[in-house]
């Protein structure tokens, strides 16, 4: 809720968390109202007699609760088919009469809107995605529209190939000059930089030219260093650029586990480009079904960049795909040495006879060496189309 | 936080998020301490000048910061080698004068505990692996010391086979036996159901004997239905078996995309007892590399019975494992047929010549879906090894 607020320019003062007791409610609503000018609240809705906030909100602005037909109507189609209408069910559709009631698109709890000298408190429901369904559709709008608040955009911009504190000293003289009504975000995540610009004033025009002014100076500093004009997973983008291009895709996971798989097939549609991976977590498996060399590993060790560029090359080839991306490392905690330390691992894309390669280091954790060695094999992968 | 002082008999009574602004503060200690018993306050004690907890805690005290040589030096030993030492850290070490200082073995912001009419407010740092280090090693026990709170136990047990309603049913006569001071929690989770039961008394050795009487009679009823009576990830329980029994592992996944060994990898040492695993997205993998027969996959389809025994052997057999899991289904949203419909999975667990099936069926999204197809084949795969 904070964070769509404040893209609407409303800044949240407090965040008060309380038990479902008539007497906390009614002080804690008294000072939320006394201090600012908007109260949400959420939750208390249901029909059971722990939820006491829809009466205990009529009692503090001295009003009472009616039956309303049009809730009524709302909650036997939200409920429809899925439980049985009983006594319960019906208290949904009771709404405190001095208020405007919002109906819930999701749930059987309505969102009740009151307003007290130009102060408003709306009553949602709990039940996060009902929350969020109430916000977006109706809570948020109608706050804009009362309290006129200023127009906030926001874009946000995935680049690749700096640590934050190189890409920082490059930006800065544009930074520096950043018009007052720009604000610029530095995001990172395990190998990936999201920036976000948010641009804030009266005029959606004036906030979208100004945006689009310093869009065009990032893109000049940076180039196509920027991935992604939009903050979406890395796996949608490659997915989008495989598609567009008609191409397939295999993995070859040694340290990353199947985990590069398991993202290119969270996106629904996946099959359309990936046919399959193997995961060659033993050295056997890397000879048998990859067809890396006996000698490679001999010689390099499996943790190396001739063993990837043969995973590589031999996934493309049992999976019959376009392109590939090839992992071998030392996730940790253990196996490391001191040529090859814990978080030492070694990346390969392949695309027909091309390959590139990528030693990554730093040893940040187990978990998060696999997820930004899958961050590292997507970037080259996409790199390499382009 | 909450979480760990309710196990220790603490209730929480309000959770309130205000801005770094002494005023509030002010407001919000004084209505706390005037509320409760015990105030524990995060944040704010970071060397920038945005960070004022501690300086405003002393005004709400009437004390003064004072330099502490011992809290230099731990500023010193956390920060070695990391950062150059500058005024900045220097100021880490000014502590209030009249409280006890609690050294903070993971970071550089020391931990304040006042006490004032009977009542305790703790001003620890924000930093959520510095606030649970501190919590669990200093503030808990002095909490329970000072204020003799009740003996908390819990013990948790992993149920499978059972909807969650037919669970209730059948350990409603047990429940409702259970004496005033234990509670029962249902906590389900795809396919798997964590049972908690929560002990509470002044004596240790009466709770504990109390949690022994109803833990045997729970598992007189379910038996081997619980497969856990630790809260551990079900591929921590997997690879402990297969360690134990000293048995290799790989997977053919379909549906499931990498993602089971992704779930096996994650583990350290996995590699013990994960060879590797196919992910067989396309029917042509499933036959090139599964070696599943195309007359299969004609007669019956990629999601079958039949097609996950070939996937099963043929996985055994490729990766040169003692057992295997596979996966075929529709993870959705699309793809569903009348007989098929999105949600359908067939699993299938294998172990030497022993083969067990299993058709999940009911859709609750693709991840999810996804999720719980690889829980359910893990278990089959722990049911078979047992």
């Amino acid at each position: 809720m904070g964070q769509e607020l404040n893209k609407i320019g409303i800044e949240v003062l407090r965040i008060v968390s309380i038990r479902d007791r008539e007497e906390e409610i009614m002080e804690a609503v008294d000072n939320a109202m006394k201090r600012v000018n908007i109260v949400l609240v959420t939750g208390g809705l249901g029909p059971t007699k722990d939820d006491i906030t829809k009466q205990t909100l009529c009692k503090y602005f001295h009003t009472e609760l009616i039956f309303s037909e049009e809730v009524f109507e709302n909650v036997k189609r939200v409920l429809a088919g899925k439980i049985p209408m009983n006594a319960l069910n019906k208290s949904q559709a009771m709404v405190p009469k001095d208020c405007t009631v919002i109906n819930n698109p999701v749930g059987s709890a309505s969102v009740s809107w009151f307003e007290k000298d130009n102060k408003v408190l709306v009553s949602m429901p709990g039940v996060p995605q009902e929350m969020t369904a109430v916000m977006t559709e109706s809570v948020l709008p109608k706050l804009r529209e009362k309290f006129q608040t200023d127009v906030i955009m926001h874009r946000t911009f995935l680049v690749q190939h700096y640590p934050e504190s190189i890409l920082a000293e490059k930006l800065e003289p544009w930074e520096t000059a950043l018009p007052e009504s720009i604000k610029l975000a530095y995001l990172p995540k395990l190998g990936i930089i999201r920036l976000r610009l948010t641009g804030r004033g009266q005029n959606k025009i004036e906030v979208e030219s100004a945006l689009n002014d310093e869009q065009a100076k990032l893109e000049a500093i940076l180039g196509d260093d920027i991935f992604s004009e939009e903050d979406i997973p890395l796996e949608v983008i490659v997915g989008e650029l495989l598609k567009k291009k008609n191409l397939t895709v295999s993995t070859a996971e040694s340290c990353t586990g199947g985990s590069i798989a398991a993202r290119l097939t969270s996106i629904a549609g996946s099959s359309e480009y990936f046919n399959g991976g193997i995961v060659a977590y033993s050295n056997e498996v890397k000879m048998n079904l990859l067809h890396v060399s006996p000698e490679t590993l001999e010689v390099y060790g499996a943790v190396s960049e001739q063993t990837v560029i043969e995973m590589v090359k031999g996934a493309m080839k049992a999976l019959k795909t376009d392109c590939a991306v090839a992992t071998s490392g030392i996730a940790g905690p253990g196996g490391g040495t001191p040529e090859k330390p814990v978080g030492t691992v070694w990346i390969a894309a392949g695309y027909k006879n091309e390959i590139r390669t990528y030693r990554q280091e730093t040893n940040r954790g187990r978990a998060m060496n696999i997820e930004r060695a899958g961050n590292n094999a997507l970037l080259i992968l996409r790199d390499l189309l382009k």
